[in-house]
């Protein structure tokens, strides 16, 4: 099964990004990442993206803040996925990476997620190498019935707490 | 080679989805469309998702405007992959959609692109196809070169053009 | 008299959702609470909302953040009034939430209330029910009386104050 | 059964706002429509809503743009629930008239609809009138029917469509 | 000379619309706050606002947050000027407070200031009534060249710690 | 009485402008109308402000669009009141000037109306030479009462047309 | 003197860029244009960038429109001053573009005018060539002094038209 | 060589102006900061403007916040280039001073850098003045590849991490 690439634009991303790595090794899938900043790395991340697809990588995730660039800069150098993850940064709630992640022209897409939405992108990038892995797609279904088993047992616990109340 | 569903939530929304049939069909992919709608036909919606992988669909694209439910209600109940295309409407020039298609809780994505972009839809959903498919990552790349080749053939319009102004 | 049911797609909303509970007991009306996501239990979601009316339900009040669908979910699956309250997530302090529920296509109308205004979408849940119970809307005309009083009491602190900085 | 009364702010709001006394009378329910602005005719809109329920009203609609305080100002004067449209006039797509109809203090209440959403609106007042009245809940059901019926006739329409595109 | 009267919608902005009487009185100008709601307490705000001339008040400046129509409501109610000052509350930062006071319907103005700017709103009305009252003017004068005076110590200040940062 | 000033940054606001022109002419009010621009000729501008008190002036209105700065400009340099109309430009919908207008630094207030407002500025105007001159509120007054009896032919319009629906 | 670059995103771009061409033109300024796609030629942007420097290049501008990357990866790949202009695209009204542009991330700066602001581009360039060209400044200044004169024409204009109207 | 001149609009802006300065004394460049208000010491703000060329000043860099019009006032006075900083003040997030410094009308253009982007702004002041100065350039040069040296071994951290959590 192919890799997938988390890359970000600035060590400080880290924390945030971190997420996407955790829920892709939990899914069993190989990761590589990496700090490139479309502006202040071109070069590295042009490179990077030029070879992903012959280094056995089948998605990337991209994460970058304010006007972020670095979604769309991999996506202009390979015919890969590439997901992008807006961060917030220290202004505007992330609503600039958003619009600069999300309003690609025409040709280029990328996949963009919600702000700071690492995990989310994990599974997107999942959910992609899923389409012809059953065994993949199987972790994902099991998680969701995790998920669902979680909602519901709060559902439990506040029913009784509404019936407490009296 | 799995097919791609594109679903819309009106068919009002025809005009602007139908661009992304067309991309798809011109790189040989097959396509099924249908009209469902999250909060009209919400059980047929919810049934079509369940059963597309085993209809043979590797991707999903999903297009509504407003309150866009319909990208999230169709990834809440598959695993594959869901392309959402945030579709303008009469107000607020297409914000309410791109919010709510985008900004999905943790466990559930929609890899979201820009606003009316069903083109950028159709070419993601390739993409993703793509990973496991050479043949079909070639007709990409070709479009790319095609793409590239038109931008500077009218760079060199409006080269001339700009000479001539003297 | 009929019940109101208040549900939240998660159980990190409750602190901000146990107000409206607060509210609705402080009426004398019967409340259920529910954790139902429409991502992650959307089929627990739409079972809840199509048994709503035979379960003796008159209101229900669905609370959610970020791309709020709940509350539009449930409304697809009932003809009962169904009121909602955007919350404020992590990021864009709650616009993304309130486009998400307000902006309901044709059809499927929901009920908004301000963000995390869960004490106010309890009073339209109680005035909703008191259309055509008089007693119930004593108590609303009651609770209206004693804010008026508790406005006019902090006026006269004011006014002292105000005095009193000569 | 009780009356929905339908009030808009100015008389140009009459072509967007005709569309709720138009579902209202198609679902057999007696409407009274009025122009009463809250800034222009404040006695008259107060003297409105604090005879309401007298008067046989059930609930009230009201629709306004700008700065919109009509339905606030009507709810301010009344225990009946009381409906916002906010509508869009001549500038911010009717983001003002958004945020001056949903985000209501505590105590007094708006159910706010999308913008310019007068059918929703109505639904919205029969959804509330028919807690209580079976029939009424029955044309209601029949409704959402035929709009389910008439969505899947689209379905067919686009399969059809995308197969000849072949 | 004629008096300022500050309302403000709730107790909780006193912190902030204080600044607005204490920047009044040092200007030597007569003022009386108020607590009243333009929905919690319409009556009590009509009338005040209907004899506010009569009880020798010039300008009138009302403070609210959220859905803020207090000013609008004043001004509904007397021809006398009215200033509004837009609150932040808990959400959205005092845009849908900003709106709701400034974007008033034709016929019926709000001199709106900056969110939350009580002292602007305290100069205003000083501004108004000074119009006719040289003394008054002189004291706005004397308070410009003051804080002019202000502006310039600390711009040498600012250039001197340039120069030392050498 | 004292004049008002009517300043726009370009000719091209002046059918906008024009009406607070007319609505002052109809209420009595001297009017002087100049364009000047505080980027393009800001010393006309400063110039204007700093004699306008001398040159018999009571309130000054100032309209432009973008970034606003032409209000804030003439109210640095008078302790006239000065109220500012945000004007609509090519982009953005006017909300670049309503900001650029109405989020002034303490110390420099500037009376704020709706987007392209200019008969509420007018009447705000009046409404400031009013606090001293009875027979110019007495006019206002009229005018009020005119709109009202406006709104109120309106009410029994579309009372009769909903009745004419059955 | 060192000539100014012109690139744009698009040919589509070229009518509202051509307004700077010709406003360069007019100052005597040598200009050459070209169409580089940040996303569809990033190679061939990226060689422009780095090579503009040596080809006597002093200043560059980029328009671009929706994810606007192109003035951002042309100031990646040169340290000379790139100006920014956001284009307004199909939807969002050049937000996108402008938040795209403007917010660059430390250590890489792009100097961002007004959404489709081509002209004020074209003279931020010749004033960023006219710091040490003494004869461009001169006729930048003769140029704003006949900006002023039209505007001090308009005002003579605007006044005798409002005297004429009583 | 010139000198870079850093305004701000208050002296409590100088912690975030300070960066600027800063980073200009790094690169060897001669600063003078200044407080002037646009608002509060107009004059001085004008007289400084007026007279900067001829002090030897090649770059003016303005900060302010909310209706920013510091960077306008200046730049309206001067040909030399002005770099608007939008500052964040207490509400809106920058928003405000991002639209009130970079949305300036045709003629007089405001180069505008992201919001509190103090350092950008002093690089981006260096990138002018290097045009003609191959000195600075080089500096620039270093500049950029030692961030780009902190990029990549940021990289090569991030790398090992990932590696180690297996």
């Amino acid at each position: 099964m192919k890799k997938v690439a988390v890359i970000m634009g600035s060590k400080s991303d880290w924390p945030v990004v971190k997420k996407a790595v955790v829920q892709l090794k939990q899914l069993g899938i190989d990761v590589e990442a990496h700090v490139y900043s479309a502006h202040r790395t071109p070069e590295e991340a042009k490179n990077f993206a030029v070879k992903a697809r012959d280094n056995n990588i089948g998605v990337i995730i991209a994460a970058a803040g304010m006007a972020a660039h670095l979604a769309g800069a991999l996506a202009a150098n390979t015919t890969l996925p590439v997901i992008g993850i807006p961060l917030k940064s220290s202004h505007l709630d992330g609503t600039d990476a958003l619009l600069s992640t999300v309003m690609m022209p025409p040709g280029i897409p990328v996949a963009t997620v919600g702000i700071d939405a690492a995990q989310n992108a994990a599974l997107l990038a999942a959910e992609i190498l899923a389409v012809n892995e059953p065994k993949l797609d199987e972790k994902l279904k099991n998680l969701r019935d995790e998920n669902s088993k979680k909602v519901l047992k709060t559902d439990i616990e506040v029913q009784k707490e509404v019936i407490e109340m009296e």
